[in-house]
């Protein structure tokens, strides 16, 4: 296929590259760190998408901080849904009318009880911070351009994702580049926040897989759960990478790290998505924990 | 109770400050075209809004015209979706931190088949073109505004609302001003598009009535549906207005006026907004179209 990817530089757009490529694909990458168009210039965007001729564009393009959201939400909206609306809308008028996956996140489901679990597509949106509602406000975007021009657009709702290339923001990442660092510094203690919040992981180079199955076989129109459907705890997570170590250590809750956490469970239900690609996810938890590892290690 | 009115000088904005004011309402009307802030001038909004004290801000300003927002979607994102972020950020850091009525439209529940009906307010969102995703925008961003920092918003879904005063453009009105046009010239054919179609009308007076009972007694967080809980047709309107006029009129549908509907009827549940507030809608259909016509009568 070929194919146009928006947000290439960032985690996911990176290993989606990488994906594509196995695959024989034909990719362009756009990007504003690497000299690209800023996703909320609409010009440069419809310039840019209306250019090249591809079967499929994967938006990825977001400012997708939840801090950086709270103290800017105006950025956040431009980005995330003007810039949708961008990418649809040079979509609509480039040669071929290419396939559009808008990719939003779990986030936009919010705060779940344990007996509304799994989440399946059709639960209600509840937005709880202004990065979710972004993503639910993308969503409506992405929805419309299906409903109200018949143009060929699928939404994913990516849940929690990890792998080698992570910001050490996220949790596995966090607590992996702590053990590398105690490691070396041949110290014993290892900072975590909550243990006890369990929540849906995946591979990222499954999910990644998962978008291009979708780009190829997914029903127009149609919004996908991109998750494994387990949940795990952050102390699964947690201890999982500390098995990995010979080093001697042990894991300490620090106060800067716990969080209150009003879902203390998230598990989504995938059967959509399998059902129509085919897609299951292949990477074992224990693969992904020492890959992680491994490049925590690696990098400093 | 003071409020704050933004959209003020729109259709629905007149009427509710001339209901407050009848109620013995303190109002401030804010309004684009009387010199006020544009709704998207984060920094003026946010000086108008913390500048003044009340208990209310009844958010109306918006870009609503259809056409308009399939033309110019960018436009139509910036001012009803980070318009309400503008607002709400306001409100938030305002004296008193007034109750935030965010108004919506029925558009976001999209088209919907009459199994369905009637919508009730946990109905899917379903936008259909960019205004309805615009407003499905809108309203993530109220709600986790409630979700996300327990800000005292309601969010409101109003359904076709008609009386004196509104533009020609929409159906009713524009009915009632070429009878008035007929009677003045002495002709006798009234043009009409498709009359099956059947909607939920209100009479405007009505609705902003709706909107002060829930200021008062509204429950926050909550979202309401403002509509009859009936369904009328087009031709029942058009008949209607025909009856008041002792002109030998006919009604004749005009290709240009006859549209593609893919809803044949809409039908909302007002049973919400009426537990919780006690409305109900007071104007007859019959008193509405009577003075849609004497209000059309009296202008050219």
């Amino acid at each position: 296929m070929r194919a146009l990817v928006t947000g290439a530089s960032g985690f996911v757009g990176r290993t989606l590259l990488d994906h594509l490529a196995t695959e024989g694909d034909v990719v362009t990458g756009l990007s504003r760190a690497t000299g690209g168009p800023e996703i909320t210039d609409r010009g440069a965007v419809h310039a840019a998408i209306t250019g090249c001729e591809v079967d499929v564009i994967y938006h990825l393009a977001a400012q997708s901080h939840v801090p950086t959201a709270w103290s800017n939400p105006i950025d956040t909206l431009r980005i995330n849904v003007e810039g949708t609306q961008n990418v649809l809308d040079a979509a609509a008028d480039a040669p071929g009318k290419p396939r559009v996956l808008v990719v939003t996140s779990a986030e936009v489901y919010g705060s779940v009880t344990p007996d509304e679990l799994p989440i399946h597509e059709d639960a209600p949106l509840r937005p709880n911070n202004p990065y979710a509602a972004s993503k639910v406000a993308a969503d409506a975007v992405a929805q419309q351009a299906w409903l109200g021009r018949g143009q060929d657009v699928i939404r994913l709702r990516a849940f929690n994702h990890l792998g080698p290339g992570q910001s050490s923001n996220f949790v596995c990442s966090g607590i992996a580049h702590r053990i590398a660092s105690a490691e070396r510094a041949g110290t014993r203690q290892i900072d975590v926040g909550n243990l006890n919040v369990r929540r849906d992981f995946s591979d990222v180079r499954d999910i990644v897989a998962a978008y291009r199955l979708v780009a190829e076989s997914g029903q127009s129109g149609q919004v996908y759960n991109v998750c494994s459907g387990n949940d795990r705890s952050i102390g699964d997570v947690a201890n999982g990478l500390l098995a990995l170590s010979d080093a001697d250590l042990k894991l300490v809750p620090h106060p800067d790290l716990v969080r209150e956490v009003d879902t203390p469970v998230v598990r989504g239900d995938n059967s959509r998505i399998a059902a129509d690609t085919g897609w299951q996810p292949q990477i074992s938890l224990s693969t992904t924990l020492a890959d992680v590892l491994a490049d925590a290690r690696a990098t400093r």
